[in-house]
């Protein structure tokens, strides 16, 4: 099919870093490395890993990861209090952040490139590693030796693919495909092209095994992931543990989404079409659809109010839950500035006035004695059903809206000092009317909205 | 206790046939047995089985059971066939009807006795037993051997207080105590009231075997039913199998509630009071209380229409579950004579208009290929969630109370002819203000909703 390999030609070009950003990249890595090396005071030797070590890397990333490491014979002590050590001298002028992963590292920023200088222990093979980190030296060996120039170009493809449909990332909260995952996929399958086709056909338990080192069924049973990708480098690890089942499916999805129809749109998005103010109406009218609104918090950055809005949001849903309403979906946005917004979707806005309890088996007696003697006055019942008693009692809260606004009410005291006091300047349940002209008036809610209404894969509409 | 024997001296007195009714009984069943004998031409034995002949029935039961032996070489077609003639000619004169249990029997009225004439093999042992009833006149004497006088009495009570708490009978539609099980109870703790203070204590799976013919275990594994009465005639046989679990518990509260505040009223209820017009209005008001009601159909038997009528609210309850409202509760009720009520308890009158639908997983890619096909244009979605394509569609029926009009007329088209007729002449989903109306007015109906309402076990209120 020549049209998709035109396409990849045309993408490639912009996502491939220049020679003469690679150069500026490669003195500027080899300066910062010989820099780390002199602040160990030769005790460590140093390494560039990552994918600029790989020449995978995309047009713009500014990351560079050193690997310091120290002879086997530093205790754990000793390794991090040096590897903290290297790393606060080597920022020094610079700003830079004590970080975590396995152990405490530095990162900072020097001439616009992200840094992380990540201290390891120097070992001879994979079997005798002591912290999460130790193999990654491996990877690096390993994928110097494997992957061809053309390949790295490749990589740099299916990468980009990934990021555009939100499916790229080795953090744990995003369960994506990490970046070492994208490498191995290229090498087994030779191409982009062909890693997608073979993507689409994908199967529940799929295991990628380049060195064949595991058979099949004791991989699955072993690692037990949606997908299994074999370590090369270290037959005890499945690297794409941490793709959940849900990103898998939405990439095998876009896979054969592409396929049908090749579109750049894929690799750099598409802005969705926003639905009519009629079409909204018609969402926004829905028995069961509330939508909440608060003030955005003061002094507050908004990386840090994403996260406790997203807590927000489920602890309500927990709420909710508690009092029986079925929760179908729920989302949060916020302009950052203004307006704090959460969306529930219920299966009902109201439920019975009556709640049914089932309580213990008649044939439990002291349990029956005591759920009796709980319930002396139900609505109804007490009676046996299915063996077990039952009653019905009043539920103190029915009505999802006139719950929720209690709930806020609440909230307001028990929140957190900045989304208490944003919750008492202004907080409530939007009236239908209300949410519709918010709708048509504030753009970035309109398209947020939009598309949660739509509730659909974006590739679906490539 | 004392008090409980005197309640019981009372209760007996009522329950106990007198001596003169006995010594009808006992002539007239002679004489029948005797014609009986005489129309099976000397080729049969005939006996007098069933509670009569223990001696265990109730004053004013006036149910007469005539086995009819057969020998067992003749062939089923033959014993059959002469079994009916049998019947047939005993009743010649009077009125009589052919009824199935394994094989057809005839029965009918003579003189105000209901009498059954059933046909059976005589077998030597219940090994070898040909048809299911062939193991009654075993019964009989196993029973005639091992019942003393007294305990007699003792079976009365226990007969009368389970026909007060509604857990007698064998027909399998009300899953309740056998005859013979409460005979082999008495037999097996002594009397009533140790009966009632075993029952009080039964667990899930209890085990009576009164003649020790198996292991309890094995019998657990084996019948597998709330209750295993083991038959003394044949170790293969759970004579309560046909109590439901449900009755078995009720059996085991009722009995307990016996104990603390024993009471004439265990053995032949009581009058419930009804909810006042107040309290009534608070449940009629409650979101999801449905009641509909329609004509009562022209010439229909009341027993025929019961049946239909209970068979109605079993085929909505279906629609409205497969349209996702979910019924708690729902029953039936009629005058006999002009109305026909069906009540529902819906968890929410109203759904959330859109409906999810759950398609399949991803990695199937021919389902996945048909299900988006199939969905072109959601309300919502295509989207992938949990590793499955979902979808969100327009529900055509989210409020209940309109889905119930429509189904009523289409109903009117498809029931059979006189409840179609019925619901053509009057029909409906009756409004709140009407339900409670009628509730005021027509007392039989304020009785049975009443009791629905509460939906307490009435011995709970003795």
């Amino acid at each position: 099919m020549i049209k998709i390999k035109q396409l990849l030609a045309k993408v490639l070009e912009k996502i491939k870093p220049s020679k003469k950003e690679i150069l500026e990249e490669e003195i500027f890595s080899r300066k910062l490395i010989e820099k780390v090396r002199k602040t160990g005071r030769g005790q460590v030797e140093v390494l560039l890993a990552g994918s600029l070590a790989r020449g995978t890397h995309l047009k713009g990333d500014r990351d560079i990861d050193i690997f310091v490491l120290f002879p086997e014979d530093y205790s754990r002590k000793e390794f991090e209090r040096e590897g903290l050590r290297i790393g606060k001298a080597v920022f020094r002028g610079h700003k830079w952040e004590k970080a975590y992963s396995e152990h405490p590292y530095i990162r900072g920023e020097i001439s616009g490139f992200k840094v992380d200088i990540v201290p390891s222990y120097k070992i001879t093979g994979t079997e005798s590693k002591k912290s999460a980190v130790d193999r990654s030296p491996f990877h690096n060996a390993y994928l110097q030796k494997k992957l061809s120039e053309k390949q790295k170009d490749e990589v740099r493809l299916l990468r980009q693919f990934l990021k555009g449909v939100k499916a790229y990332g080795a953090e744990l909260k995003t369960s994506s495909v990490p970046g070492y995952v994208t490498e191995l996929l290229i090498l087994n399958y030779g191409d982009f092209e062909s890693t997608i086709k073979a993507v689409a056909k994908w199967e529940k338990e799929e295991v990628i095994d380049i060195e064949k080192q595991l058979a099949e069924d004791y991989a699955r049973k072993t690692f037990g992931a949606p997908l299994i990708v074999v370590d090369p480098v270290d037959k005890n690890r499945n690297v794409a543990a941490a793709l959940s089942l849900n990103q898998f499916s939405r990439v095998i999805a876009a896979a054969r989404a592409f396929l049908k129809k090749p579109s750049t749109n894929f690799f750099f998005g598409k802005k969705a079409k926003t639905l009519t103010a009629a079409q909204a109406k018609k969402f926004i009218e829905k028995e069961g659809l509330i939508v909440i609104e608060f003030s955005y918090p003061a002094k507050t950055v908004s990386d840090v109010f994403w996260g406790q809005l997203k807590r927000m949001r489920k602890k309500i849903v927990n709420e909710l839950e508690r009092k029986e309403f079925a929760v179908l979906r729920s989302s949060e946005w916020t302009d950052e500035k203004m307006h704090a917004v959460i969306v529930f979707d219920l299966k009902s806005n109201k439920l019975e006035r009556a709640a049914k309890r089932v309580g213990p088996e008649v044939t439990n007696e002291p349990h029956s004695e005591r759920f009796l003697k709980f319930h002396k006055n139900p609505l109804s019942g007490p009676r046996i059903e299915h063996g077990r008693w039952v009653v019905e009692i009043e539920r103190k809260h029915w009505v999802a809206t006139i719950f929720l606004k209690e709930l806020l009410k609440k909230l307001s005291q028990t929140e957190k000092a900045n989304i208490a006091r944003a919750l008492k300047k202004r907080s409530g349940v939007m009236a239908d009317p209300k949410v519709l002209a918010f709708y048509n008036k504030n753009k970035a809610f309109k398209e947020w909205f939009s598309s949660y209404l739509k509730g659909k894969e974006e590739f679906g509409e490539y």
